[in-house]
């Protein structure tokens, strides 16, 4: 079975284990964007794979839900930023630049802008990982959509005035919590398999919620970002999926069902023993 | 004004003598993958830059046609490649990669799959830069749709059997040339910057055709590409946009709005005094 795995820090709480032989792998991992997991685990490439929240209730009838297992936040992500030149009331018809590598962000801008800012900025699709950043800044903008590593790097350089964390955007909205991204299986996938695979990432959490500064120490390796400020940003994100996320999820592609970005549809959960 | 620029080599011919000071720069130069400067134009942040063919039917009514230039080939391209692990009748229900920075290609390789190759792959986006190709391969995929530099790159390393160029098949398909990309205008730009960018553009293109021997020099500096094989693809790329071009432009935007894909439409140029 392949399993599909995000390269950026956020993941590692939940993969940490498993890259480390602590809890074995329960098949061959590949490692992409969101954006290339999505894609790749509906066309059935992995078997299992985190996958962003939108993408999931666009194709929920093809997956089932792995149960107590998401990327959430109650409140600020500091991962998921808009940063921008001038404050949000003023990117009316200004230009937004838009990370290609996420679909679930970009789904919660687009509802911000229209729902609660009651905005229309013109959005661009431009490569936003750590790599391109150098790039990104030549691009004419005057706001910019980033996710992930590349989010706290780019916030880190300090070189826009408004931040706008979405995490902390939407908890202001609706009092909710925000699900990025759940586990999801293939529903052809062997269900044997699919078990084991969740039984893996749920023992490779366990252990690495319990070692937060190891993993911390990693991701300061990886980013170049300071240890402290890994330790409190892993330490931010939530990785279950309790009733109060199930609320923040549903409220969202409730709201999304609303403008026909997503089909209406119910959750459907791996059926566990 | 602003002016979009590609960075691959296939604008070399165009760009390189204003690259030079040869020609004055209109302008100010944005470069980009085709993707981020399509939607930067359409947002209205570049005045002027080449487009995708796909997207230019998308936003004809905001834009107009620069006269005499594009991006064409009459038969193979050479970096528009469909690198496969099978034979194209073979990929039916199999999942097939497609560059994220593209759009025209993308839409003439499913046009390709529909009506010539009566194949349904499954698709999925996929980072495919030059800095991406380690990345690439380790995606689980069949086959994979690359453009521009990086498919130059893959192409020259072996790894797939089955290689087809999509310059090429529309070739043998149509009997036309194929049109990847032109240039185009915000219909809102001064109209005094736009004809003087267009002269510009010209005279770098007339300056670019006669000096292919510089241009291909540094384009294998740029890739680590043999000279005589960036001499050779350079030479293979038409920079024109004749009646010709324009009979496979619109043969292509035809099957395009026939399958909903684009509006049905006419193009529009600037015009030239």
């Amino acid at each position: 079975m392949r399993l599909g795995r995000i390269g950026y820090i956020n993941c590692y709480p939940v993969y940490g284990a498993i890259d480390r032989n602590v809890v074995a792998a329960p098949g061959e991992l590949v490692t992409g964007t969101p954006a290339e997991l999505n894609d790749l685990l509906v066309a059935g490439e992995l078997d299992v794979s985190v996958i962003s929240a939108v993408e999931y209730a666009r194709h929920a009838r093809d997956l089932v839900l792995l149960p107590e297992l998401a990327i959430s936040c109650d409140g600020p992500v500091r991962s998921v930023m808009l940063l921008s030149r001038r404050t949000v009331g003023q990117l009316d018809g200004r230009t937004v630049l838009l990370t290609a590598s996420s679909r679930t962000s970009v789904a919660l801008l687009e509802l911000l802008c229209r729902e609660v800012w009651k905005i229309r900025p013109r959005f661009a699709e431009a490569r936003a990982e750590a790599s391109d950043l150098d790039h990104l800044a030549k691009l004419p903008h005057d706001a910019v959509l980033v996710i992930g590593d590349p989010a706290l790097l780019l916030a880190a350089r300090g070189a826009y005035p408004e931040v706008v964390d979405l995490g902390d955007a939407w908890k202001r909205w609706t009092g909710l919590p925000f699900v990025f991204a759940v586990w999801a299986a293939q529903r052809a996938a062997d269900p044997g398999a699919v078990q084991r695979a969740h039984q893996a990432l749920l023992a490779s959490r366990a252990w690495g919620l319990a070692h937060l500064d190891d993993l911390a120490a990693a991701a300061a390796r990886a980013t170049g970002i300071a240890v402290p400020a890994c330790r409190e940003y892993l330490a931010g994100l939530d990785y279950a999926l309790t009733y109060k996320h199930l609320a923040g999820l549903t409220d969202f592609f409730r709201r999304l069902a609303a403008d026909g970005i997503v089909p209406d549809g119910s959750l459907q959960f791996l059926h566990v023993a």
